[in-house]
């Protein structure tokens, strides 16, 4: 798919993903197969220790992870998560966290992509978490 | 840690995470190593398709997967999750979600547990995905 | 199809891998759904502390939840392992070591299975690693 | 520790691992932190389709995984693999394999490393397989 249709195709859906609204969260695009999230810190987003919960940022790792294997994936397909794994390298905290997610392989049916979490404090990125996930194409008329 | 001291210490800390506040989620103990926690459906925590999206799942398998391990966690410990591995299997459709943790092997300093989520819909229980997760307990003074 | 025909199908098929033969390794059919793998302790399969390998666990849990899947798979289909998690508990220390697997969930075209992996060692079963996986059924004629 | 000792201390250590003599496994250090194991294809190590089995592939990349993780661990330190998550992406066809790991991050306790797994035909290599690992870092005199 050209990239132009790529970009319209991921922000129209993302738009509908109400839950990345809840998390403050946005898109970029660049080339086929790598995508990034981000979202700014806000407090609704801690645990306990009021470091963001590794919710939000395995939410943006995954939906990274599926735009990017949706811009790989066969004409007229969608994608779905099978399963991810998500080790958590340091505490999330900072202004504002970024998912860089890119195609490790793309199967006919199956897509493995692996993608890395960060949190940028004044002009530091420090890397918080990282994913490796299996996602599954499906025909969009099936 | 006896079970009273357990359920309060559970209660506080579960109190401070904002995030399973802005999910709208609730903790059920029961005995040591069993942990349950639930959230209403909400049309904020959907996805394209207005399921659930996978983050507040994965959110409420971890924490649950985080205070199992912390009813084992020896005493003057605080848990932190090192890594986790989701399965999603089936969409995540209904009223109302819980995740039901359980811990498999307990050591001195990493504790692994297991968790699966389900939907309600009506009366009918459906399997939604499952996790198996590495805890790690960090001494408090350390 | 028919546990008979299972077995026969399970047995063909375990013979044909050799790399269980190199194990030392025999399959155990029960239920559909159930699948159990046992090798014997041989020095050929230790690491550096004389601990067998995880290697040859990981082994047998990813065979058996791949038979495990099998049991359940449509007619006329094959499967492959598209990805597992194996958390290993405990050193493998012991006599005899065998992993039992079960059918987690079995969708058209993807079955998730867990397994658990125990040493013996006389008449003690100590649960030394625990595997979350996914398998992938092909249809035979594509 | 400086290079010499790490290939010092690698190569005793590989050399007692019966287990990568059976499947005929060379190492290969090269800058600390990235580990090379390879072995040559043998019809010992096949699954029922005579392509090399998962276990063999996973035993590389989690010694791999291990190598690369004692070589960034603290003075003193032995490593264990705590858990990996492997996703298979082609089959295992060809003359070599090998496994390329390097350290992802390097906490006081816990090390996550990354490796690949390559089949070498001709002069082709293909990417069959990948690890994301969990290892922990032991006091060998605790």
């Amino acid at each position: 798919m050209i990239l132009e249709e790529f970009e319209r195709r991921v922000r129209d859906s993302f738009r509908r993903q109400a839950f990345m609204a809840t998390l403050g969260a946005e898109i970029a695009t660049g080339k086929p197969g790598v995508v990034e999230i981000r979202f700014p810190f806000h407090p609704s987003l801690t645990q306990q220790n009021d470091f963001v919960h590794a919710g939000p940022i395995t939410s943006i790792l995954d939906s990274a992870c599926g735009y990017a294997a949706l811009s790989v994936a066969p004409e007229g397909h969608d994608v779905l998560s099978v399963e991810f794994k998500v080790n958590l390298l340091a505490p999330a905290v900072g202004e504002e966290f970024f998912a860089r997610a890119h195609v490790k392989r793309a199967g006919k049916t199956l897509i493995v992509c692996a993608a890395d979490a960060f949190a940028r404090k004044d002009s530091d990125e420090k890397l918080v978490a990282t994913m490796l996930a299996t996602i599954i194409a499906v025909n969009r008329d099936a």
